[in-house]
């Protein structure tokens, strides 16, 4: 059990499981994480809404953080972004609080790590701004409903994830290289998987290569930079889709004096459906 | 004929006409336009290729300017975004100088239009941010390919556009009321014309509204508030769609001391395809 720095309302426990939200609404799974009654991971929870990644800076670097995802839409497509100072995020979820409801969160100060917490609410700021990206879950959630196999998760592992050599288009201080999630995909689907996944825009959309991997820089598929390696089969080909680990690390490498992200796996779950043509709610 | 008023480097002349420019590739029309030997429409010019609708703002605006495109994704979908006070846009086009390669500029000084000129070379200024914002000329071409009649088109009018009573997410000082387009199509080909135009997420996208103008607060479909109006014969449906004026009246109402936009009909011509994954080059 990893040990978990508890601040701000929340207390240190974990009265639902994840088996317990299964099929709960969106809304029930941000209050079970608000009330500090679960801090688990968000995969397979609130089926079909859209889970994001999150970054929150100061409002003084969010122009060019937000010129930065704009120039690099695959690995950074941005969902929502809140006002000033504000903890509401209304175009993805109506009751939605950021300090709060997420189920653990990392603060970076100065470009290194520096507590990873339940609870945001003593670190917020007049300042900060809260920016919600696409994450992967969504267009694997398709992959799956259409009978295309995703290895990971079969096997239940996390998605190997590897630095690519492939430059972002920079903006500001923001820049570096992408990083690429890979997928095993059996030969004769891989034109399906790049027809569905190219679907949602909002979530990495189409991959960004395709076989060899030493075309985008990786050395070794058996040893990924984050996450677990997976086995490729005969018959599979190896696929890179963007990786939202990507402004992370741009964050991380830019240094701001501080800057908060969603722990790997700990998603901010939003109303909004994960299939819908804008990220806005109605 | 509309009397220019020409600054900076261009000269008042039109020295090459729009069928010239036919089938000539974006640099060229840039390079015509950049010139001042073109300062007509760009309607069907460089074919295939992504045109823009223009904003350019000052650095203090464009935070929040970005936040309200972002909230408003179908009236304002952001394509480009230049750093500040650079007037390229690389990612748009790989020589664009933003002072001179759109045909009609309107400049726009504490909510009333100032001037409409072929160059800004003389108003830029090292604190203006310019933006690029999709235009309806990329699914208009996509329902004709299709075979789907656009009835402004075949009769060689401007599009017919009305405002809403459909409120806009605000974001700053940003905010009010969506415009739109109406296309009358027939009624069997309306739900292809919404899948066709779905597509295009970076112009527009699938309409708003079908059918009964007052839904969305229109009381005669024979008085645009702008552009012309159009018949709707037998067997035809009236189809909503966001419009790109949008995001010119809410820079009006806003009263920025300074902002510029393109002319009607006289838009940025990318080297982007219209119909790539993404609107940043490879």
């Amino acid at each position: 059990m990893i040990r978990l720095i508890t601040r701000g309302a929340k207390v240190t426990r974990t009265t639902v499981s994840h088996a317990d939200l299964m099929g709960a609404p969106a809304s029930a799974v941000r209050g079970a994480i608000r009330t500090g009654s679960y801090t688990g991971h968000t995969a397979g929870l609130a089926a079909g809404k859209l889970q994001c990644n999150l970054a929150i800076l100061p409002e003084r670097y969010a122009l060019d953080f937000l010129r930065f995802c704009q120039r690099n839409p695959k690995p950074c497509p941005i969902v929502g972004v809140g006002d000033t100072g504000d903890p509401s995020l209304p175009t993805l979820g109506r009751d939605i609080d950021i300090r709060t409801d997420v189920s653990k969160y990392r603060v970076f100060r100065d470009g290194a790590l520096s507590e990873e917490v339940t609870d945001i609410s003593d670190v917020w700021a007049d300042d900060l701004v809260p920016v919600a990206l696409g994450c992967s879950f969504t267009f694997e959630n398709a992959l799956v409903r259409n009978g295309i196999p995703v290895r990971h998760l079969e096997t239940g592992r996390n998605v190997p994830m590897f630095r690519s050599n492939i430059d972002l288009v920079p903006a500001g201080r923001f820049g570096g290289k992408m990083v690429v999630t890979m997928r095993p995909i059996p030969t004769e689907q891989v034109e399906s998987a790049r027809e569905i996944s190219r679907r949602y825009p909002q979530a990495h959309g189409a991959p960004i290569a395709v076989g060899d991997p030493s075309q985008i820089g990786i050395a070794d598929l058996s040893a990924p930079d984050w996450g677990d390696a997976v086995d490729i089969k005969d018959g599979e080909i190896p696929v890179y889709w963007a990786c939202g680990v990507t402004p992370q690390n741009v964050l991380l490498a830019a240094g701001l004096p501080i800057c908060i992200t969603h722990s790997p796996g700990h998603m901010l779950v939003a109303d909004v459906a994960e299939d819908a043509e804008t990220t806005i709610l109605p």
